[in-house]
């Protein structure tokens, strides 16, 4: 994505938390975004304006919880599509398709409803931030599952240190680097 | 909320499951409303169109974690106003405001930032479903200690046997009743 004024706005009310949610760690928080309704407008339509510049159509967003419910559904909305969930286990009803992912201590498990995304469908996967990747790279494996076809992965904030990108095996994009 | 022939069309999309998350509860799925969007459309106009009949004007929405942030910040664009969230412990960073809130096992903790809401603003707490209530007394609790004004408590469905409004302590209103 190209610089853009609306990115130095949105940038000028992320808030930085040291040590948060561990020592060591600088918190990037993008919640003011969210209360200033202008810039999560600008953040919006950022967001909307990259999915509309792929070259194919997106059928579905798919958002990974919970700050991706933050931002999937009004770019949704915004593109006239539907909007899916991925879930932690235990919290969707009905036929499920799983994927297990590892946590810095432990594993944890990722669910989609088995008849949310349909063979062939074309989606961008959306989060508000990558970090290590290891949730995005197990949201690929859920779409892999359901064999949908990722044309993106969005998030809002991307921690380049981390070098997750490398993780995710697809296209990768994010509006903020850091 | 008067009847319209949106909240039918909604119903009609809402699935049902017998037994989930545990034997005997029918749980109320609405995520396949968020994925048509023509009938997600209905849904945010119709939240939107009650918030505007409210006899004062709200400053901001508040959404519980995580269902309510889907519906939250893409009301809280459409009235030009901004989104807060209120977050199972350890999630938020910064000065926070707690309350403790009763489970059916064991006691669990929401927070909000301690700046996000300022003493005097009118706000309208959002969540997807109204069952029992905890949840969203545990919300108006926090509101209580941030000073925050309830102008009201807005669900898109409502369980009516459990009685959940009973415990509410401002004005609750739902979409969808069963």
């Amino acid at each position: 994505m190209t610089t853009d004024k609306r990115i130095e706005d949105i940038k000028k009310i992320i808030r930085d938390y040291q040590d948060f949610p561990k020592p060591g760690v600088l918190f990037r928080d993008v919640f003011p975004v969210v209360k200033d309704p202008s810039c999560f407008k600008k953040l919006t339509d950022l967001l909307v304006e990259h999915i509309n510049s792929l070259p194919e159509k997106v059928d579905v967003i798919v958002g990974l919880e919970s700050r991706g419910f933050i931002f999937g559904p009004i770019i949704a909305q915004a593109l006239n599509i539907g909007f899916v969930p991925v879930r932690k286990a235990g919290k969707l009803p009905g036929e499920l398709i799983q994927v297990e992912y590892s946590l810095e201590y432990g594993k944890d498990k990722f669910e989609i409803q088995k008849d949310a995304v349909t063979e062939g469908q074309k989606v961008v996967v959306v989060d508000d931030l990558l970090a290590t990747g290891g949730t995005m790279k197990a949201a690929c494996q859920l779409m892999d599952k359901v064999k949908a076809k990722v044309l993106d992965c969005l998030v809002v904030i991307e921690l380049t240190d981390l070098n997750g990108r490398q993780k995710v095996p697809y296209q990768m994009s994010s509006l903020i680097k850091y």
